[in-house]
């Protein structure tokens, strides 16, 4: 049966660039959905890197200037992968001229920001998704089904870290091409957009919207080089790590921090819910994995159990190969993908849409505030 | 060689009394020592217990009134593990009748008794410590020893969980003889006090003084029946949980967070310091273990190594089995108070004195102050 | 620059066929290499399967006779990924026909068609490889780079498991499509072949090769029903679970141990080298690691590290994502395929080839023997 | 009430004279037993040393001669913890002295004395005792629970390892006070009679008889100096390590190995029994832990858990502190010396004893005469 086609244009072609294009070629090859992505058009200002990358992975033609491509009749959807400050204005733009829009994380500089897009991509009615990838790591899933089957019940804890240590050295430049999320003016912020998003993402779709938070941040080296330009060391202006507490409004009490300077950990991203009949323990640096301690065995196997999330019965991986054999970090985003497609099949949005990725947005805001005003503040709607 | 006679009184034989009557029993079997504690007297109010208690354990005499006691001759050293509401009196007037003073945690209700305690012990100029006896865990121990070798190095991290699952069920009733840890008039707090006041402790022992806090607490069971009588039902008026964020006066950031409702989690007392060159975690209820990362290593082998701390080169443990051989929860007691007794031989007073125990109070004071507040709050002095 | 192009023809098309179409498609997107694989011809016997899966892969033609497609002019290398009993027949004459072989595991049914297909090989003088995956677990990998540097040293014991439990279930069928490793006409043996191979192949290359062994073996279910007549029950014939006893020839002592019956174990490929300097021990369910223990470390920080093998430096990783990010089962084949092109280009040869593989049909041969005869058995040459 | 007090005569005063010393001092403080037994008196050869450890531990009288002991009549039980090589005759004369006897393991040199002690013990008829202490690891009669209960079910698969690394260092002596363990003439044999039997011990009583078994041994340090006299190098004639198959008599597959040359391993006595309906891992190295898997869970939420053996509800518990409290190594000896004081009780035999240790005793002679003929042996009767 031919598929439907769907004109992809991909705005920006760094790392994420890559993992989407992975995620473009492999997705119909792994699940079955009537629709198929067309890698028709990549954009990007430095037009001889655009060209190789274009040519690697399979982009049929290639724009230096993301109006025009998001003018182009035959591009059915844009997804943004080019930095942050470039979220809103892309976003808006393609969601007036009717294309479906995939952006991603964190939604934008801020929840102003945020909000307009949001605005103009509800107005125009587009099918849109942000790529928080985490929500389809097949354990993460997971999660999210055993506290729908009431596994864990009232919800008294949750506690999410993510933590890094590749900043640490004060060698290390700021900026430029591979390094802008450590300049403020084109990230917006630090861990809090970079790592925090993730964490709050996911806290949200798991436990409910947060009421307020508490704040600190820190940016422990004062000044760095610029990438273009080494010669030249300006002030850091990002945070290098944020911690906060918050409540959420269904009574459940958090802790919340991320850090690039985290000796030891590389990518730990983890969350624990602790509820009245059962607990789940998540850390994506075993992410083939889910921690799941039941109130209810009996007493005297009352155990936290490892489930390897390798089953064709788990999220996602009747998919992919057998039992014990496990995915890796780009599948999260074949797994998106794939989502997003089947949602233009049955006509049910996809989450997490715009709206829900204003919300993390809203949450990012009352952080960074907090930590400035050294209050408790509540999240803004 | 005749071993010094070191006359213990103990004031109360619940829990607490058990484990330091082994300790009494234990220490000179495994450490050799000048001073030898002979176990004197014993007093709690309920005779019977009480002596049913001091028969077992090898008491050889009961005391129905702690006042008495702490005044009989015979006895060199008093050992408080009555409730925290008589820490106070109790400890001011041995100080004042000359005799050595060890405590129990937390030091007091609160920091105005902590300070007025202190204050009396040295006037008096007694030899004392207060049971912080996490401290002699050989892994935390350990964990000292590396960051005094320099292999932490700047510290930019440290977290802290004390968390445990015992008092989810409404059904549980508080104060009376061994639930007097969930009624505030005996505990002074919850877990703040109870739990938290452990994580202080090691973390000041680790790190450093404590700046400021920002915390939140809750009480997720509003009303218990009374242990002693449980047709009657009281408002609950200890903190259930408690979370806060830190400054070091170091630089350093820290979260910490405790609660009595982590489901699946019975004892897991956790910390993890990341510094520049190396970092370490420990986790209590996988208390033989120390984990540990070492920046210094080749990059490739870059890796958390266990470091199973059973060696005889490890702190405390030439004095026990042999490698492999794991000790328990009882020896933090011994190893205590070998080192209490090592401190009468040479002099070298023992720590934690009352003094690191104030610190760590008015860090539980600020923390509690802060949670209702909704403030950042400085640590007293 | 344009790449060399070789022309693949690819004959299976079960779970392995969709492994290695995977690899043919993104190797170049994740190497840098001269040479491209051009998806040219898949071939089977079921037309309808055979074609369905072309058209979602990208093969552009298919042949339903195996003899066709190794005459075919256009093809440069023969992947066989169809069942073992037709390995030895197709690899001879792909030989013949002067096409490189790339063949799937295990080489063959027995090491008498092995020597065949060998001889074949040399005497034809082509690029040839098998396709041991494990070999290219970047861990894997680093456990071999860490041998080569003399950080294990003179090796006393080497252990290895691969344990499932996939067919404890006496309701499971044998044979037919899917379940051909369970018919000892088609697979040659059970687990030996299927599992102990990987097992064998990996302490060869990590250790050297195997002096003799002793072993035992059983087939639990006796009867199975077949997966294309469920109403006819036939006898089991494979070896369900094997373990032995070896020595290597540089006097390292060794157990070895597979079955598809070890309940709550999916795919648990483990292996422990202990040396005289140093210790590695790796488990495929947790892929992403390998354990290092290193005696030339201090003393009181002696300890296993746990390498979060998805740095840069390591092994293959810097083709991928960026540190905390896992590759998955699929990677492996990419990695192989990416040797094997490299290979094309530097001349040198890539490992494990048919004569290395030989060497691990003759240890499966002597393993089989030795559970008949019950002896010790030396290992054939 | 006044408990009936065991007068115990203890030979030998090394690791083991220390170990059961602590279990005699506090097995009452611990246990509510009718009986307490009394430390009457002390035998070895050294007297000075002897009467240093009987001060220490509080033995009320020291004997230079065993055979004086045994007949003395203020004895009631004989506890035998000299090296191996004295056993037979200590055993049988204190079992024709009509004394109860408990004995270190291994039971015996061989199993030709162990017949010959046990024979005695069951003439006498008198209450007699192995101390395969680990029996009384919480954990592992947990795991003994679980099998009782059902929940493993038919067992296929039994794997145990034993693994120390100590004995690596050619410089370490062999033979004299501390290291008869390396001495054949008094150990009887090297790791199979001091890890191994722990391991049998374990097996027998968890999965049932041995039925046959193929065995492999090494020393791998051909010579050492004598720790007495260290000028003189010997051949080493113990083994230093040793491998074997087993078959039970209920059909399960068994691989045991146990060395101490396993780098990185330092008391590291593991097994697994996978069964139909589930499975149960142990490693002493975290023996507060018990890992379980159930089949019968639902398939999504499969996962090994991780028991922590600390409830009250756990065997032995309760007797000891409060969950997430451990205990240690010493404290499998109390264990042990419970249940044998609690048989006085009941009159019902404690286990293991001798005829239980004897067939331990008979399956390490087939290993080790397996190890020499290179064949499967039965195990003796």
């Amino acid at each position: 049966m031919a598929k439907k086609q769907l004109n992809i244009g991909l705005i920006g072609y760094g790392f994420m660039g890559r993992a989407h294009s992975n995620a473009y070629n492999k997705v119909n090859k792994f699940f079955d959905l009537e629709y198929e992505p067309v890698l028709e058009a990549a954009c990007a200002r430095k037009k001889d890197n655009l060209k190789a990358f274009a040519d690697r992975w399979g982009w049929k033609s290639v724009e230096t200037d993301w109006r025009e491509l998001v003018e182009r009749d035959d591009i059915d959807a844009i997804d943004i992968v080019s930095p942050n400050v470039t979220h809103h204005d892309i976003a808006i733009a393609a969601a007036e001229a009717g294309k479906m829009v995939l952006c991603e994380k964190p939604l934008a500089m801020n929840g102003r920001e945020g909000l307009e897009m949001t605005q103009a991509i509800e107005k125009a009615g587009v099918p849109n998704m942000v790529w928080f990838n985490y929500r389809r790591v097949p354990a993460i899933a997971l999660a999210r089904q055993l506290i729908d089957e009431g596994r864990v019940g009232r919800v008294f804890h949750y506690r999410a870290k993510y933590l890094q240590d590749w900043t640490i050295s004060p060698d290390l430049p700021q900026g430029g091409p591979t390094l802008w999320r450590l300049d403020a003016d084109v990230a917006g912020s630090g861990v809090t957009g970079d790592l925090l998003a993730h964490s709050i993402d996911t806290a949200i779709w798991l436990i409910g919207s947060v009421d307020k938070v508490s704040a600190m941040t820190e940016t422990f080296i004062k000044e760095r080089p610029l990438q273009d330009k080494p010669e030249v060391r300006k002030p850091v202006k990002i945070d290098d790590a944020c911690a906060f507490l918050a409540r959420f409004k269904n009574g459940a009490l958090a802790t919340f921090e991320s850090t690039r300077y985290a000796r030891g950990r590389k990518n730990q991203n983890t969350f624990e819910v602790n509820g009245e009949l059962g607990a789940v323990y998540f850390d994506l640096e075993d992410a083939h994995q889910l921690q799941y301690y039941d109130h209810r065995d009996d007493s005297h196997v009352h155990g936290w159990r490892t489930v390897l999330v390798t089953d064709s019965g788990h999220p996602y991986m009747s998919n992919w190969w057998v039992p014990g054999c496990v995915i890796g970090y780009e599948h999260t985003f074949i797994n998106a993908l794939a989502d997003f497609l089947k949602s233009l099949e049955t006509g049910e949005p996809v989450r997490p849409n715009f709206r829900d990725a204003l919300e993390t947005q809203f949450v990012c805001d009352a952080v960074l505030k907090s930590a400035k005003t050294e209050s408790w503040e509540s999240v803004g709607r």
